[in-house]
């Protein structure tokens, strides 16, 4: 198949009139399709259905040190969760709170803390006037939202095949104290499946910022979630690289069971250096006496240890390898060679990022609504849902069956293919 | 037995030297009880184990309207969950937001959210020079740690027999702009087991603040925890009661099932106008994609409805009661007429507060910890833990045996019969 932007005019006219026919039968379908939902399946929180018998009313519902799970206390978690959740992260448990269902939280409450309180000591990030944040581009809606919220202002940095453009990060945030951060998940990231290379990660922990209170949020969510048991890619522990380089209060490092046991009752957790975490925890114990410790010990006694977890991750996979087989093959199949559209086979983690040609995406997302498949919204992974040149589109393959993510994609290959007919007869014109 | 005041100088001597023999005594018995934790004992959370087994991995984990508990979503809660809440606050189900295992933590949100945003477009409270909050003494060391968390000067206002001093209330709301809020316990309230009188309620509602952000952190911890069947006070409701005066969003309202089913693993509820809790919602939905649902769904499978939270009440009551009538007849039998020390028989929540002889407070405290029996430290129950008479106690009967609560009461009355005499031979000197 040729290139698109090969083609003449008039091939190009005669190609739109195939394609708009193609599109109107689609539409007489009536399908109803969602390719935006990153959450698990069915399948997938039926599998897991074993952890609501890990304890019951015949149970002793203490801890190994013998904290009533029921009462009130141990904020910082239970100890064998916190050493489960350091094992995930690879981190010792001294170095990790376990708190209650959403890594989310976490993260949203450390920004609002350094809002309001500041970190180590530093000014309070509402009394200066201006706080920015990198953003490595496409990334994660929830995270710039949190941004966006607080009014920090976030600064675009593209990603690489390697991770995040760190020579932009090296220059930006050792020139700039009032850079304050910077959103990474390392591993399969979100929404690309990038995988930060052992160079990447090196650089990150030898970062010189300008700014003392500068912290690095690295959301690890996708630590354990291969795709494939022969493509495990693991990345080096950030923390303790960063000791090696005098930045160990430099990161803060989140991970959860969202994905692992159920979305929305699982178990997360934050990691960092003992000042940062002893920081956090007098805040916390003003906010609560503690976290659900029940809903820890299930995860405990229903995994087990780091095995367990690998386990269930290959499980995971199994259900969610078809579907983002189906994707990718559907893309292979139908755009390869045709120059309108570029992808990544992702070996974990929960998404595909397709890049349209530019000033695209939002026309894509729109015919793929009118004909019965929602996609998350053109923009969504940029700051400010704005994506400078429409190109970026997030594929979440994980909830429908792989029959009907094979189905909506072909919906998507055929919009993809209009649209991008549609820009270029309207750059020829 | 003769008030300590009316004693010569020569009868305090030999009292002391009685009292001294006594003490040292008791010392040597080598004790140690705790009349200090506010948390359930093992009796109340082994009669709630029946929650563990309402959701096991056979049941079809779904809320009335679909939802599937296990995954993301429903940030407000599960209706039916929302119902419950809202039912034993007596208020409809759409004003309620179910939240996490702890009312404590929405509390601490909702300040952090007025600093950092502000309330309903007012100017948020960290751009402010000053921001003040009303706080009803003797109260709950929790509230006032959030207010001094976040640099909030705290205003003492005097509890009586009806609730706090609601002239004070009105002169000071009206006068002064910087006061944004007040912490009220309005029924059983933390530590006295005052309840607020209707007419206390009214004049609440009836508030004309000149701070349009003014807010009244109504914390309704104990609002079923009565401890006498044949004695069960009712307040009116708070949120319609502000509907009638104009003053609709004037009430965050807070409750939990932290003392119902388990300490440590219930679920929490927040209640408030249409414009609060939408706002609420708005940061909310940055902050997570919702909370623990599982939780949510095995409380209402326990409780079913109202009558299920009230039986559960009446059994806590039955563990409660013996626990709290030692320490009252102790009190009663030991310290009547000696005009060293009032109290309150409290008919419901979770303490009993202690007024001893000014400047005895911190003395009494230090004495019985030296005989083995822990308080909590003198001072909490007012903010910064400054006393300004050094003299309330706040006793918590729950979590020892009524033996044990008999045993360290004896204790506690010993010391303080000698912390007061000593006081009046000092000031004798």
């Amino acid at each position: 198949m040729k290139a698109y932007k090969e083609l003449s005019k008039a091939e190009l006219e005669t190609l739109r009139t195939q394609l708009q026919k193609q599109y109107e039968d689609a539409k007489g379908k009536g399908l109803q399709l969602n390719m935006s939902r990153g959450k698990p399946s069915v399948a997938q929180l039926d599998m897991t259905m074993g952890i609501m018998d890990v304890i019951d009313s015949k149970s002793v519902l203490k801890s190994e040190s013998g904290d009533d799970c029921r009462n009130y206390g141990v904020m910082e978690g239970l100890a064998e969760a916190r050493k489960l959740m350091g094992d995930i992260m690879g981190v010792p448990e001294d170095q990790v709170i376990v708190c209650g269902n959403a890594s989310l939280s976490i993260m949203y409450d450390t920004v609002s803390r350094a809002m309001t309180h500041g970190i180590l000591g530093n000014t309070p990030w509402d009394r200066l006037d201006t706080v920015k944040f990198l953003c490595p581009v496409p990334g994660y809606d929830r995270h710039f939202a949190i941004t966006e919220h607080f009014g920090i202002e976030m600064i675009n940095v593209p990603m690489h095949q390697d991770g995040p453009d760190m020579d932009m990060i090296e220059k930006l945030v050792s020139a700039d104290d009032s850079i304050k951060g910077i959103w990474c998940v390392p591993k399969y990231s979100n929404p690309q499946g990038v995988v930060y290379s052992d160079k990447t990660v090196e650089r990150f922990a030898a970062l010189k910022p300008a700014a003392k209170d500068f912290r690095i949020f690295w959301d690890n969510a996708y630590i354990v979630h291969h795709l494939y048991e022969e493509k495990q890619i693991e990345i080096p522990d950030i923390l303790s690289a960063c000791v090696k380089y005098g930045n160990e209060d430099m990161v803060y490092e989140f991970c959860s069971t969202s994905k692992i046991s159920f979305a929305g009752a699982g178990i997360a957790a934050v990691a960092s250096s003992e000042a940062n975490l002893s920081e956090m925890k007098k805040s916390m114990t003003i906010q609560t006496i503690g976290y659900d410790k029940l809903n820890q010990l299930r995860h405990v006694k229903y995994f087990k240890n780091l095995d367990g977890i690998k386990d269930q991750m290959k499980k995971h996979a199994e259900i969610l390898r078809p579907k983002f087989e189906a994707v990718i093959n559907e893309l292979d199949k139908e755009l390869s060679g045709l120059g309108i559209g570029s992808w990544m086979k992702p070996y974990g983690g929960y998404f595909i990022s397709f890049d349209a040609m530019e000033g695209c995406a939002k026309n894509i997302v729109a015919k793929c609504k009118e004909a019965g498949v929602v996609l998350t919204g053109a923009g969504a992974t940029y700051p400010y849902k704005k994506d400078p040149w429409d190109s970026n589109i997030r594929i979440a393959p994980s909830f429908p069956t792989p029959e009907d993510m094979a189905a909506a994609t072909e919906i998507f290959v055929l919009c993809v293919k209009l649209a991008s007919v549609e820009k270029l007869l309207e750059e020829a014109a």
